[in-house]
């Protein structure tokens, strides 16, 4: 993603995949919430949460799922 | 999608597939709650709870899981 | 669906294809709270709390993972 | 289901799937909480509560998601 | 699944197909929580709690899917 | 996984495949919560609360189903 512009789905390897999903969970509260210093705020919460970094966590692998698929899992 | 009327899933690149994701998760509260007046109301609680944009991040990822398959991953 | 049984899963178009999605929601709730009255009490509680709205999105994402896939997202 | 043992997810038509899917949600409740006296003392609890009902209703939804599956969506 | 350990998805039918994702939803417990007297002591908290079957339900959905999908739906 | 880099999604067996899953949903909360002291004050919180033991067993159900995906079940 340049710009938080999100160009393809494709990466050449698997953690690169990984943190595509990661980027892409943050997106998704990016556009929710688009003032930086508010979630700047809110990171101390959840990221001290155990709960909340579970959900986190969950998220991500829901949008691995989809990147791992695009990528045919990586296999050559 | 045009008057909130879903035209159609497949868009011309990922980006817009994402956004179409959202547009989505939007639109499904939008028919639990129709009315403008209390979705605006809403919108100042869950956007300064973490909790809440990470629940809204995920309903976007089930979406764009749903856009991303439907345009083959914008693969050409 | 007729006499809110579902009698199938295929749809013209999207929009339609959404809309199902959201029938089905609620037919999950109507068999565990079949009665009509309760249904109606609890309708202004979870319409109008935020993470209540967002969970029912998520159910409708689901079910439209399923409808669109039906569909094979309505592509010609 | 006989005997509350499942033989088989296949079934005739889309209303017959979700009720299959409806008996899988409560079954894998059943194997967690095996006596029925106390599953009908939480029952008036979840059953009057909105977000519980929303969460029965995702559970469905996905169970629902494999049972279409395995019937190809009902489509002749 | 022999001393806990995994040897394969592929279960004769549905019925024990169903066995083994409840089985991995308890996997998945096991390994973030591996003393068995701590579970002991969650367990009547869980499985008295209407919200929490509701989950673990949920969890053995996601694995019932996985399972189902591995052995074809046991469509011969 | 070797320094925390996925390398793979391949496993030999289902089991090796279960504890991938493990380590992408503890990758998932190691991004977002990279300090390893703070994760350690949390361990004790969420291992010892049965909702947030079901929480972290959905997240690896969701690896686990990508992982199995990408290994074809491991069927030969």
């Amino acid at each position: 993603m340049s710009n938080g512009q999100l160009q393809t789905l494709l990466t050449p390897t698997p953690e690169e995949g990984f943190k595509l999903a990661v980027k892409l969970a943050q997106k998704g509260v990016e556009v929710t919430q688009p003032s930086e210093e508010i979630r700047g705020m809110l990171r101390p919460v959840y990221s001290t949460d155990a709960d909340s970094l579970i959900s986190v966590s969950q998220v991500i692998a829901i949008y691995f799922q989809t990147v791992a698929f695009a990528n045919n899992y990586w296999i050559l």
